[in-house]
């Protein structure tokens, strides 16, 4: 399973091995400024107790024009809800979760695993098209296609356990599962706090507001 | 364009300066055995003089279950037409093209660029799933749907323009645009001269002796 340290993959995390998956996680150093996900990464991989943690150098952040990976673009603060659902945010970085996807995928493959889980949101998200339900299907069909398991009719296969899920959702959902929400990390800058202003805090901030519980991690403005 | 140093990126390469591309190289580190086949991207990436050419690590190498990346794995050696028609081989790379494939259209839309080229062929070759006209299809599509670039009706499209081509036509289309074949690597294994017995190897000799014409680089046996 591909995991960020956010809330929400240590929340996919702990739905996996609940439904009984060994898992081993994968986690990429991608040049992000919130380098800071990786060692919450790490805490969470090992809070859980995975197979194993894979830790990956891949990097697309020397020439993806993104603000997450290059500090001379700004990352958007204080934005509304409706400025957040608005299109899609120069946060983007031009097919993440393909390339991620893809290497879970060859990473699963030669593993024997069955699935790869992926903790995409489509609901209280920032837009990225790469996180939707269709985007999951046409990803799912080159695996069926392009793939030696696939052409043997037992592809990986693609779960994304939260891809409809509202973040209050996803939130109960953490609680439930007893993830140590105190160790994960959305914030898009790699601050000591959490900023409490980025679209990710944000909605972070929102889901826990609407699930009528406190985050546990500091934040500098909330 | 992802560049190998093998006959048929090199061919490809040449294809797309043709066509007026102005081309991006990107070639691979993945753990191979035959390493190799980098310097010659480098050599090949500097006589065509392309804009830039980005070697990138990406170590699916350390898990990937394959001849090409486990030295503890045979390849295989001096197989028939008949055998190498028969199935997928040991050195097929989970879900190479699609890793490769992926991080090349971040790249693309990164610099805003038009396309992709892939010298994948489906008619001389090993068999691998990745290197179809259905594959690249499925592909497109989550191109189409999972990228910025794509939901805004402009998604970089993947060419492949020798996929349906003869290992003979290859070579005679290499030596039309003038590549530099003896600069080229084909060989799986990364010995001082090419085996000419592992299956890409025979492949290309057969290519040259179907098109009439000698290949430039030495062999251990022809």
């Amino acid at each position: 399973m591909l995991l960020s340290g956010g809330l929400d993959s240590s929340t996919v995390l702990s739905i996996a091995l609940k439904k009984g998956y060994k898992v081993v996680a994968l986690t990429f150093d991608y040049g992000q400024r919130h380098g800071k996900e990786l060692e919450s990464a790490k805490k969470i991989a090992h809070h859980f107790g995975v197979l194993d943690h894979v830790v990956m150098s891949l990097d697309i952040g020397r020439f993806a024009k993104s603000s997450l990976t290059d500090k001379s673009i700004g990352i958007p603060q204080g934005r509304t809800r409706s400025e957040i659902d608005s299109g899609i945010p120069n946060t983007y970085v031009p097919a993440r979760n393909l390339v991620f996807l893809s290497v879970a995928s060859s990473l699963a493959e030669s593993i024997g695993a069955d699935a790869v889980f992926i903790a995409a949101n489509s609901i209280d998200f920032s837009g990225y098209p790469d996180c939707t339900p269709e985007f999951m299907e046409a990803f799912q069909r080159t695996l069926e296609i392009g793939t030696k398991a696939g052409r043997e009719g037992s592809p990986v296969k693609v779960i994304a356990p939260i891809i409809t899920f509202s973040k209050a959702e996803i939130v109960r959902e953490a609680i439930r599962l007893h993830v140590p929400i105190e160790l994960t990390w959305s914030c898009y800058r790699g601050g000591p706090k959490a900023c409490g202003r980025c679209d990710s805090c944000l909605l972070r901030l929102q889901g826990f507001s609407d699930a009528g519980i406190k985050d546990p991690i500091e934040y500098e403005v909330r």
